[in-house]
């Protein structure tokens, strides 16, 4: 049994993530925190069932972290994640970051993008991109790591192998993404409320979202040079998922490309490269941490299709996060992680 | 064409009343309030298309008001209402008030269950209950209506003409109402958010909603004598629609019931009266100033079911408005008026 | 490990089965049929990812069975499932039966009610109804267990003790229930189709559903006399979730009704009596195989209100059969089934 | 009064007509047909509210065509619209055609596309396609109106004015539509159950859908050139509405696109070309007859970005069916449709 904290428990991916552990059989949660809930316990607060309903929720203080635990799970914004992950490494206790703190090598383009000072770039260079299936080896080994977006983690695991291996074009690259509402986070605006949502479908920060920077340093490091990704946002009313329509230009046969993406994939027990005419949808992940992976191509018009799907709770959040546990404790990669989704 | 204010007019149900009145041939909307979005078109706040686009908001000023409309539609809360609607008064301009502040005669019950002060009982006792197929005759003449609750207006159609005429039992009455997201207002409430509202269904203010003591004294006026009645709110995840369920026990035989009720609203262009068997649903009035009547029977089981079902925004509050504001003027009842839902 | 076959596995409820049953670590499901998918895999199929990805569809042919499993679930319609059980018991195989041919004890009632025959009346006298909290002695011995219908569970759970111990009146009870849109099955009537659902909200069968003869029968038993339940279902534009809002006539204090209730299920895993003041919703059970109930009274007007929560497709139907699965091979009550609902 | 029938009534685009015609002053509907339903009332099928409750569906026969109406509206599938355009053409009545059957000038792009022989290819040159803003003078001229696809009318509206006057390079064009379910007609297919839609997003018929080619036929001939387009289709868990983001490459400043836009539509009383920088998005067009656009550029990556938004059954159906029915009768193009949207 590994005990760990969660900073921020009381947002969709804090929750998730004690949803999920519930189930882990080696995972045990000992500290919760939250500001606003500090005293309280899960059932007090969310009117919790399962095994951590008593758990009670403590303040987020930096200067009493102790040793009990082996890992921290942050879930704290961006900016703010950056003091508690230091001091946890500190104590030598692992970390892994639901913020934006620790994605970017390049501290300049997180400081640009987030509109936030670093106070620890040395341990960007430190963190580990928790990208499970592409950085498998070094999550092995790493104390901190920075858990991907939820977009990124969509568009980068079909575009970072193709494009490693020049099988499509290094541009154009262009992502028109759609998420579930959750993908939000816990909301009290009128823009999330049920009735600005329902029956609506919008994009937003088009040409401007903060996920952009983050796909763009990771694909240009698989590339060899810089890429450009344009990428679109939309928002979908439903709550769990996220659909990444990517268009790209093929470099060989689409069978190869699906043969080599489906190879490269094999021993990834969460990725499904579909078969070549199938199309994945939102509803065949919702629940689990699977990202199902269909390639097309308009041979008409010569371009080629990639679709993505996840559950931006799960594979995109807290699903990733525990399959990176996984690997920095020793154990196999899905354990305690769904696999069969709630098809309705 | 007659001029009209709107005071408060960027909640759902001051929008709804003027995309309605937009359709309707002699109502002219001159003026339009706000307090946050004073000086801005509704253009400008709401992306508004139709033909009052450039109508600007103004700051509402009850020292300011002119007898440059001859009826004020009040859509501010109650409490606020009062003071407006006496100024609107004294000016000799005619007032519909959306809020609570005028529905009750007794004055107390209004002071108790909203838990505010009444400045103008006399005003009380001047208003005329806006249930306009049962009053009337007194809105014609009235200078003050109260616009009925959504949920009252729902459950008074079918029950007041039933009880008035001693064709179902003073008691039990039992009301199990499911409202539409919209029926709470523009929220910016986590309650209220998207993923909290979405695939979710609750009831609340079990045995505690204001609306019942409105239905309550309603329905007492026909009865000749105290009515109770057990009244339970659900929220529905969809945006617009009541839908109420009421069990009562039949005095008489369902066919005299229905013929009764059949024949009762005979000449009301928004009550219909479904045929024996038939259930009506909300996606028959979703955007109509209907309401639907079905009336069913638990043989076995020795009670009445009366199914109604209104738009929330349009015959629970915005068209029966103007349904009232035709019969005060003396234009024909359904003039301007909706009849054909968005059967999708 | 426990080998168990699943006839008639494609429909929403046979899913589930298979869904919850690879979280189960003693139940092996080694046989699934269909006779429109036979020779498929699920994967073929449904696109599954799960352990039982593999897993192909067999015909059911009943003259093929053999003792290959211990127990068969049987998801086929009332009616057919007759055959199906006889012939699995007369091998020896243990029997959960999802459909309405073994809930009645009276025959006659089931044959009014289902408009069929049965060929085993004498099985039926021999069955146990499957409503894991109330019937849980019988369970642990029974060969063939009626599971109970959806609506029923979540009446008759928080009925049978409070009618049993006379701490409600016999009459009436009114029960106005709520089902998501996955209780019908999966169809393929334009009736069920999105935009004949969506923003939609109807009752259907009012006085007239199958499952009030059940729930009438099984409140019979425990009050020792014939009981009359008013009972009218309603569609949500929802995929999972039943609300029942259930009005009767308290015989003493809300307070101990409450009290009672809580003390007779304490040792329910599943079964959450809420505090008094709070109320369960559906999306606090959504993905679980709990119950919650709230108990509530209108003072004033002398009518108490029970508010009774489930997921349909868990402790409406396959998670309870997993229960009483539990139950009658000895394992913990609560063995693989999810009490932490997905709150979004 | 322009008595006008409606050929294939029953489908979602044919009651949307009902519904609009309602409020036209000067359009009245003598005749509707269905197969199916032939004999019975709107009131009897639909439960039908409005002013044509009344009207009986006749049979369709061919032979029976009389003067008595001055046009028809065909809703029927494409490859059976051919025969009752002819037919109604010889009569002299004039034919709105929502179908794909004369929306081609190249006959053999049409049968290849829908798989079908064209009886009529010289018809084919004398329609008119109906996409008003584009064709208007030819329209007030036409015997015979093809009224465009739904994603072809929300693509096509900002594409072809850019294209034209060479603001936009002639490709790459890629093409994300996403389209709410009404789009896909009335269904009884589980693939769009209400279980199977709700809570999920999927992409469909991906490179391969049959409004590419209309929508490549129509650019190429205000581009001179053929035009290649990537098209991808995607289904939204929600009733109305098609969002259409279009990626581009600009020829100029996005500033004197935005302006040449707006200019070219400036007389165009549905066509919105938003301010820069706002998002148009579905819930501001649903109900209405509006095509809202907005244009966006990623700089630093160098491509255009054009979001458009109608509502599917409205101006991507039947209100353009009536904005073309008003040109041909010379009303007033706006005679009739709606502009105000329902918000909520």
């Amino acid at each position: 049994m590994v005990k760990v904290a969660i900073i921020g428990a009381t947002g969709y991916t804090g929750l998730e993530l004690i949803r999920l552990a519930e189930n882990h059989p080696y995972l045990n949660i000992s500290l919760i925190t939250s500001r606003d809930k500090a005293g309280k316990s899960l059932k007090e607060v969310f009117n919790w069932s399962g095994k951590y309903a008593n758990l009670i929720f403590k303040e987020p203080v930096i200067e009493k972290i102790t040793n009990e635990v082996e890992l921290a799970f942050l879930c704290v914004p961006s900016g703010e994640a950056q003091q508690f992950a230091y001091a946890f490494l500190k104590k030598g206790i692992k970390v892994i970051d639901f913020s934006a703190d620790f994605r970017f090598k390049n501290v300049q383009v997180y400081e640009t993008t987030y509109n936030l000072k670093h106070a620890y770039p040395e341990l960007c260079e430190e963190a580990v991109y928790g990208l499970t299936e592409i950085f498998r080896e070094e999550i092995k080994k790493a104390d901190l790591v920075a858990n991907p977006g939820c977009y990124p983690t969509s568009v980068l695991l079909p575009l970072i192998p193709l494009i490693k291996n020049e099988l499509i074009e290094k541009e154009p690259i262009i992502i028109d993404s759609k998420s579930g509402t959750s993908g939000a986070g816990r909301k009290s605006e009128n823009y999330y409320s049920f009735c600005e949502v329902n029956e609506d479908f919008k994009a937003y920060k088009i040409a401007a979202h903060r996920h952009t920077p983050e796909i763009e340093e990771k694909l240009s490091l698989f590339a060899g040079k810089k890429i450009k990704s344009v990428f679109t946002p939309h928002l979908l009313p439903l709550n769990r998922g996220i659909f990444s329509t990517i268009y790209v230009k093929f470099k060989t046969k689409i069978e190869e490309i699906h043969k080599f993406l489906k190879e490269f994939y094999k021993e990834s027990p969460f990725i499904e490269v579909v078969p070549l005419g199938e199309i994945p949808r939102i509803a065949e992940v919702k629940g689990t941490n699977l990202c199902k992976i269909g390639i097309f191509e308009d041979k008409k018009r010569e371009w080629g299709i990639i679709v993505s799907v996840i559950d931006n709770l799960i594979k995109g959040a807290s699903g990733q996060a525990i399959q990176n546990f996984n690997l920095m404790f020793g154990f196999p990669e899905d354990t305690g992680l769904p696999k069969t989704p709630l098809f309705v």
